[in-house]
């Protein structure tokens, strides 16, 4: 099987491929040709017995798609995007990546399509950026898409295209709505949403952490692993269940600030916890309070799609995965 | 005041021309230009005293956008599209005029926003073929977007575009879920939703009309008056109690094809009535059976969108607009 991966060299893209090395199969079959595509050029992943090429493109370039599905790959996951803040100030950019790299890829596979019957899986990421304020409690699967960003409207538009497309029988597409990514490995950044990850993985290693919202704040996460086990689900389950409707919220953790905090007293101990420094900043908070909550995802949690069962797991997840298993002394 | 009508040599561009010339204003302001485009140059409306542009442009090219608006309309009315069944069968077309056409019409309002300041009203003419069966019995404000054709997936992509487009602040845009409209002056045609008008408007007339569903198929209907209605409203109302949430279905009225039926017994006799023979055709049985039956439209009731009183309203406004008020003898 040869699978591409486009936003290979992102954080999620980076694991999904380490997985699929370590795996060696997918859905059952070998993997034995791994295509990866990034804007600038994805790593070689270490171990891999198959062939591997990795290429820099940038999706936004109309000579990209065709190249990318020129070998036919089976299988597509489509990662590359533009950020909700980087897509909020670069308006161009955002719709020239988001949108129309999105559709650049769809027509490249449809022109495959009518020229030789390919049709490929697809699964494109999508996000709870779709989903505007206010919400019901816990957001279900039949509730409307009214972005607050143009990278939620380009997402939105994504799953439309991949599901008409899907309809016409070019693809076998899937989008699925990724929880926001919660330990999310790396250093610190500026993105609003960073400081979820930030008051956890930077007092793992005993460095402080500012928290600049209250502890009630309440907000929807899953873990990179989590997320990696919704993609290779996707990608391989039977989608004709999905009928017309193939854009699904995928199933993750609503945690509460206070109850992140908690599992981090609980794994780590009140010294990690004394490392997060309070920083209260209103702009922060009005950004925060646009996001999503909770869902009800009963269709992806029927659909055998399944999350992280509580935040001590997902500290303990990245304690696996990012600290060798174990935190410093 | 300028104006602005794309799509103008269609049903609906033709009763809202008219309307404006005969009213000569939109929301207090004297209409003193009207610029009509459609595929097809617009025919010269008669009796209006302020200028008058008439074109044919073909909105798929990117030349058409930049033209339209090169004159700075103040409100502008995007009625153009390819219908539901020749966007089915013509993808690239359909994606063409549907997606292509709107998006070159915003971004050509975005470099006049860019240049001077430029920020018109935007009505959009957006369907319930957005909405996908499934569905509840009535289909409230809330519910989301998954069509079953391209022609709907367009138009709901259209949505996302002009409410982000406003969220920036480009234009001060609205979409409208029009219901169907019934009855549709002119001949019978071939489209599957045909029927809905046929069994009136020819009967009206002393002409035969074949019904090829049940009597109780459940359907949503506006008079071609009521969403010349919704047009001006959405041209004249304040949106900013949109919010982000600036695509609304227009309300309607529910009726089975037995309530039609027996508003045509009471508006023009049981003659009329003897006129419409059964055919029952199994494909278009099919084909209805995955369309909107009922809706809450709460908030656009709550906005001041106004739909016909009863299916008898819905005849009588046919009589007297397309009849010269009166049923032949």
């Amino acid at each position: 099987m040869h699978v591409l991966i486009i936003g290979a060299a992102g954080m999620v893209g980076r694991k999904l491929t380490e997985r699929l090395v370590r795996d060696g199969h997918l859905g059952g079959a070998a993997v034995e040709r791994l295509t990866l595509v990034d804007v600038i050029e994805p790593a070689r992943p270490e171990g891999f017995s198959g062939s591997v090429t990795t290429k820099a493109l940038d999706i936004a370039s109309p000579a990209a798609a065709p190249e990318m599905v020129s070998a036919r790959p089976e299988v597509i996951f489509h990662l590359a995007a533009i950020v909700s803040g980087e897509a909020e100030l670069d308006f161009d950019k955002g719709y020239a990546i988001n949108l129309d790299g999105t559709r650049q890829l769809l027509d490249a596979i449809r022109a495959a399509h009518e020229a030789e019957g390919y049709t490929p899986r697809l699964v494109f990421t999508s996000s709870i950026a779709v989903f505007g304020a206010p919400f019901p409690d816990k957001i279900d699967d039949a509730f409307f898409s009214t972005p607050r960003t143009s990278y939620g409207a380009q997402k939105a538009i994504g799953e439309l295209l991949v599901s008409d497309y899907s309809r016409k029988g070019i693809l076998d597409g899937i989008s699925i709505r990724l929880p926001t990514i919660c330990i999310r490995p790396g250093k610190p950044n500026k993105a609003a949403s960073g400081f979820f990850s930030n008051i956890l993985r930077e007092p793992l290693v005993g460095q402080e952490a500012v928290l600049p919202v209250s502890e009630d704040v309440r907000h929807w996460h899953a873990s990179p692993r989590a997320a990696v086990g919704f993609l290779l689900h996707a990608a391989t389950m039977e989608l004709s269940v999905l009928e017309q409707r193939r854009a699904l919220s995928m199933p993750g953790l609503s945690a509460t600030v206070g109850e992140q905090i908690e599992a981090l007293r609980r794994v780590a101990g009140e010294r990690a916890v004394r490392l997060i420094r309070r920083e209260p900043d209103p702009a922060i908070d009005a950004i925060v309070a646009g996001w999503p909550r909770d869902f009800a995802p009963k269709r992806a949690l029927e659909l055998g799609f399944t999350a992280d069962a509580s935040f001590d797991e997902i500290i303990r997840i990245h304690i696996e995965d990012e600290l060798a298993g174990a935190l410093p002394a």
